[in-house]
């Protein structure tokens, strides 16, 4: 007899509810613990821990035939994805604080500076500013079709691993997983130093007035590193990297400002 | 005679190019320096570092006799605080890298908890993923006519100091002033634990259905410790927080994932 409760999970992304990577994620974390799931509307990427304070914020259950997915409690909000934790938590989950907040599976990598940027992991960020324990999941594959499947083994892992362990107020977990069927394992690691370069695509509109749209190449500062987000996925391995929400850093001479 | 070149700052902001908040600083910088401003268009507060994907970025000159600055190269772009620095970076900075960044002056406390969420620390963030020094600026009155004269000096002192001794790669400042005619000083601290309750107002609309406008209270989770930004604030100081933009928290074992 199995009297234990089902641990209450909340997830959200940055891709929005129709991404194919989230219903791998509720899928998977419906078979051992209870689901709901609150995401935004459409695609939210690039949102960081953007918040709306300009306009109102609804939030909409999903009638169950939309999202096949009977163990979930589904929602959309007309938000960012750090809206979809904050209101959810004012809202629906008021009496009921979850255990435990898993935010992806992205669509793309948020290894390296990514993850100053990511949606998902600002959903992320912001379970753990509720001092939940919080992890964010990306595969570094863009595609609407990417196979998350590879990866899922090792995300019932390491949720089952916080679940049991914990983690530290304000500390959530940034897990990437590389584009390949055969994942060699999982290694926790640091951030990758690097930056984007020719971030932007240069158009002309049909004025003559330009206009620019974000893109560019990732740029490894420390290729010769073998022990870093980046490095690990591009041997073939998914990276976890804790991550820290308080910015204090502690570097700077205490008489810098001295007169 | 002077021939030291005068140096070149990049500023931004979160409230728009029409906050009040912002002419304050370029004023202040044009004296010493050549000043390059790139706002939004309008309000972007909250807006965290997100950066815009889906959409296409124009950076548009503003006459100047919009905004009597002469001494001001003055544009507006339609994105984000960290599009501005971004796109700013790619084309009209291209050939002359700023010497900083400065953002700014944001009406409204950027202390403790709000630096996850700001737009103007964002941009100064943006500023610091660029390897630049930089510094973002916030006053705690949320009015449009809030009074930026008494911080003026600080923020001069903290420039040139920052101007003459540098940041370490990747940290930006996070400045935040009382609203106070008499300041009492200014002192390098720490981000406070805290959080926001109450976040949400709620509504019914004419149809029956609730909706959410983001609102609450801080709550000092450290009230009994002097040395953070929040108290410092409340004393009467100038806080000044060095901020790391490397989110890796190294305090996890590494066997926390081990078999």
């Amino acid at each position: 007899m199995e009297n234990k409760k089902r641990p209450l999970i909340l997830v959200s992304n940055d891709d929005g509810y129709r991404a194919r990577g989230v219903h791998y994620l509720t899928k998977l974390l419906s078979g051992f613990a209870d689901v709901v799931a609150v995401c935004p509307e459409g695609p939210q990427s690039g949102k960081s821990m953007a918040l709306t304070v300009n306009e109102p914020l609804r939030i909409t259950p999903l009638d169950s035939y939309k999202v096949e997915e009977p163990g979930v409690e589904w929602y959309t909000v007309n938000g960012t994805p750090v809206d979809c934790v904050k209101v959810s938590m004012h809202s629906i989950l008021k009496d009921r604080r979850p255990d435990m907040v898993c935010t992806g599976i992205n669509h793309g990598s948020n290894a390296a500076i990514n993850v100053l940027y990511s949606g998902t992991m600002g959903a992320a960020f912001e379970g753990a500013a509720f001092d939940l324990p919080s992890i964010g999941f990306s595969l570094c594959d863009h595609s609407p079709e990417a196979d998350f499947a590879p990866m899922m083994p090792y995300v019932e892992k390491i949720v089952r691993t916080v679940m049991e362990k914990g983690l530290p107020a304000g500390v959530a977990l940034n897990v990437n997983a590389p584009k390949s069927e055969n994942i060699k394992g999982m290694k926790q690691t640091v951030e990758c130093k690097g930056h984007w370069s020719d971030e932007y695509k240069e158009y002309i509109d049909p004025y003559g007035r330009p206009f620019y749209w974000l893109s560019g190449t990732f740029v490894n500062e420390e290729p010769e590193n073998p022990d870093t987000d980046q490095a690990l996925l591009d041997a073939g391995y998914i990276s976890i990297v804790p991550c820290g929400i308080n910015r204090t850093y502690s570097g700077i001479s205490e008489n810098y400002f001295g007169d």
